[in-house]
């Protein structure tokens, strides 16, 4: 039967395949005793040979979709099918206690996990732990004869069903064949939903009930602009969703005529919409999208993605290339943005009670400055091959400005008594994200060359609500009016020193923010590169000196967030131009 | 040989006295072999005997100086020794293993917690196994001939030394034998302080190395003035802190007369001084300094000091005695502040990431309606008994105080209905300690009766800098400009709807902060009682229209914590009156 679920748009396009389940399958069984031990023993080895076999395909194509390092847990995992130590004390199972191969791998499991987890302080055997685990499901699944759901497998179109969706399954999704998501949980700014938007798949999150209310291979349609996802749709709704869909398409297309023209508002005011990005892979999207600068160039997974500290050379040869594919467009670097909840593995963090108010970013670069050194370093020497822009994250006080600078102006300071070629406009600005930070823009302003406004971080400190938490997470409110007075403080107070002033969270792309930030005078917009058409052909609708009212009203006459959505949609559908 | 150690000043005052060190003892020992049994277990009988004596000591003084329930702990100690399963299984060990008591000892305890500790989601083991961890520390503190330290147990007059003291070791401390603490870790805010100043006796946190630096017995005079610990003074020591200690008892003499007086500036300006209290037991103290009112009656003790809920009819008993107590002087109450590092064992909280950030206070009365309803009618009860203010804690936006607000007056509704007596002049009034509602503060100086601002968490929020945590204590800048902003805005935006608006977090005794806060116009200054005259001493030395242009150069002059600190110190020094 037809059913239609609401969720939260999360990327933006259609899609219609049918439905790949990723989710736990049901792996329970029944212990038994045999008679045959002989033959239990063969269905054992059968089971521990598909698995490796399947393990060897499923690495194979991690590699090839993701690289050599996201493929070697399916070799750590396959080096375990090979462990007599496992495999021999599974077998001895079945013959000594004479039960089912499930059994005797449940017994052994739990032997081997509670051996690591009395191994509290070894990281190291903890994730040995989750690998055993990973690998008896497996081997088990092929036992049962139940198909273990594996992204990196999907090898026809499908429309990928979750609970939630990791980093990992998101890395493993193949947009041959995945043409869309829908899960339960998650909101707009979930890594997953970040991550549909940078695939440009379509995609609905915090259905809350999808995984229970679609069975595998039922047809879905996912409307990723409105939010639905309608199961098993009648011919009515597949026609319906058709017209929809070609009229997104023409929209995208009247968009895309838009990729070489400047960002610029029905009364012929001129702003930036720029990309962020997190590698230099992701320049193509930028060029793509006709990107008027990078807003922000996301340093971490240069950390994230390696065994150690990246050398300087290593981040130079990257930010080198980032500069130089922008072809003397601006490219904001943001210094390393570690802690919160972003860890690299190489260098342990204190253990916290509450992280996100904790030792990260800018407060670790200016403790450890021998990883900051290094970090400026190799940006100063990338200087030399575009125009660059630093920019310090988490920065609350105006000593921390300068301590960071001062350090930058020492390297600087070497750099040339060494000779080495250094660009001559670098400019050096930070981040606001912090309540402290905004409310005393005006004597940030004095010091810096530019802001960029982070808005996850500044709506979690204001409204006193980590983001991420489902029971606070009514308080992630963007335009709670408490918000726009504060980004508002902060653009005047960048103007009133001469300064320009980004915006870099999600928000700079969303459709209800964007008629407020340009009343404002927001300068830059930075954000998914798949997100800049639409936007700028939002901008070339708008009037900015009809916004200045609404900007009033929403700051100084509203009381809520719901009172500011309503006042834009309303505002939006009565002046478009 | 005389050393003198520089920590923060927690707790003002002089004392002289010798240490006691509250930290654990060396209770290491070598495993032997013994031919003897049954000596060996004659050995264990007297150390079980030995224990046990001492536990019925310290249990009858726990239950005189803390009551029944902080006594029952100890009672659960008495029956594990008298339990056969523990004390044989000790016994057999002995016998079996021909192994010394120590070792016996041992090796049952780590039999215990490793079962105890399978129990992963059973809370009551849990607990049961730090009992039998507690009760064979003491035993083996007989065996081995090592005194246990028990604050419980101090029968002479000492300076007690700590690494840290936990809330139910000061709980123990005896006022009539503990002259002073000092310990290694803690801020001004930190529990332990907060204690000691209820207490009124002088004591220094965060000397790092008190523990190591003196030996038990050692003579040791505390400064909590200046925050000097001196080990081993000399004759001359001895004699310039008695000058120092004799001056401030002149001091504290000349504050003592002003008890009775109003608090009044240079000027001829009322403020309201009023007391923080926990407990209707802290009256006492509230009366003795001369609170014009309760700025705080924090709640939460009545849940935390209690097995379960506690009924609408004991917090109306509670209320009511504070309300009467304090004869017609108004009495602002704080619902539930449960959350963040406050838990229930009764309640179970969801695991968070970042509990500061997530589901505290009125997030939870506002889910748990049916707890925060007991608590509004037992207030409401109350009212009718003296001057009640009720006030939510947490409140972020202007809904959420709408809520709290219909709540409250549905439940009022109804008491009146049964006709229930209901004081006349209830006030219902907010926490100011999100960034999000000191910005918006304007609108909502529309909905409420009075503010009161909490600088703790305001802080913590406005810098995104976990209070508790080390690594980024420098951040905690109660004089920063953008806090002292914010305060502002409060201020003028309540007085602009003509409410009045107080502070309770601790800042509001401080002596650099009441400057400031006078020059803005607070109306109530609330802090530990034991503040009350100092500050009002303070006061009196103060000229209000003085303090205009140093609050202008604070807010937009100064950009550190530093500038502000140093911009008063030198106000004050010229400007006494």
């Amino acid at each position: 039967m037809t059913k239609t679920l609401k969720g939260i748009a999360a990327s933006d396009g259609f899609a219609t395949a049918p439905a790949y389940l990723l989710v736990e399958p049901d792996l329970s069984f029944k212990k038994t005793s045999i008679t045959d031990v002989a033959a239990e023993v063969q269905r054992l080895q059968a089971a521990l040979k598909q698995s490796d076999e399947e393990l060897t395909t499923i690495r194979d194509l991690a590699k090839e979709s993701l690289g050599e390092e996201e493929a070697q847990v399916f070799d750590a995992h396959k080096m375990i099918l090979a462990d007599p130590e496992f495999t021999g004390a599974v077998e001895t199972q079945i013959k000594d206690q004479a039960v089912n191969a499930e059994q005797a791998l449940k017994d052994v499991l739990d032997n081997f996990i509670a051996m690591f987890e009395a191994m509290t302080d070894n990281k190291y055997m903890q994730e040995r732990a989750a690998d055993v685990r990973d690998v008896t499901k497996r081997v088990l699944s092929h036992l049962l004869g139940v198909e273990l759901p594996s992204p990196a497998l999907i090898d026809h179109e499908v429309i990928v069903v979750a609970h939630d969706l990791t980093p990992s399954d998101t890395a493993q999704l193949n947009k041959k064949y995945v043409k869309a998501f829908v899960t339960d949980l998650g909101g707009r700014t979930a890594h997953s939903a970040i991550m549909a938007r940078s695939l440009e798949i379509p995609a609905i999150v915090g259905t809350d009930t999808i995984t229970t209310d679609v069975q595998a291979g039922q047809t879905l349609i996912v409307d990723g602009v409105h939010g639905d996802a309608v199961i098993e749709p009648t011919n009515t709704d597949i026609e319906h969703y058709q017209k929809l869909a070609q009229d997104y398409a023409q929209e995208a297309a009247e968009w895309a005529k838009l990729k070489d023209a400047a960002s610029i508002t029905a009364d012929g005011k001129h702003f930036d919409i720029a990309a962020n990005i997190g590698t230099p892979k992701d320049l193509d999207g930028v060029t793509a999208n006709g990107a008027e600068a990078i807003g922000l160039y996301r340093t971490e997974f240069l950390y994230m993605d390696s065994a150690e500290l990246p050398s300087e050379d290593d981040q130079f040869e990257a930010y080198k290339e980032v500069l130089e594919g922008m072809q003397g467009k601006p490219v904001v670097v943001r210094t390393m943005d570690i802690g919160g909840d972003k860890h690299l593995p190489y260098l342990p963090l204190p253990e916290e009670m509450n992280p996100f108010l904790g030792y990260r970013a800018i407060r670790i670069s200016l403790d450890r400055q021998d990883i900051f050194r290094t970090q400026l370093r190799a940006l100063l020497r990338a200087s030399a091959f575009g125009k660059l822009r630093i920019m310090f994250p988490m920065i609350a006080t105006v000593q921390e400005f300068r301590q960071a600078k001062a350090v930058l102006d020492e390297e600087k300071a070497q750099l040339q008594a060494q000779g080495v070629a250094l660009g001559d406009d670098l400019q050096v600005g930070i981040m606001i994200e912090i309540p402290a930070a905004a409310v005393l823009a005006d004597q940030l302003a004095k010091e810096v060359d530019f802001f960029s406004i982070g808005t996850n971080d500044l709506i979690q400190y204001t409204m006193a609500a980590d983001r991420g938490n489902e029971h606070v997470s009514y308080l992630y409110q963007p335009y709670n009016p408490s918000i726009l007075r504060l980004i508002k403080h902060v653009i005047d107070s960048a103007h009133q020193s001469g300064k320009w002033v980004g915006m870099c969270g999600e928000a700079a792309g969303d459709s209800t923010m964007v008629p407020l930030l340009l009343g404002m005078g927001l300068d830059e917009y930075s954000m998914s590169a798949t997100s800049i058409l639409r936007v700028r052909s939002l901008m070339k609708h708008l009037d900015t000196t009809e916004l200045q009212d609404l900007v009033q009203q929403a700051l100084n006459v509203s009381i809520s967030n719901d009172d500011n959505l309503k006042l834009v949609a309303d505002f939006v559908a009565k002046n478009q131009h």
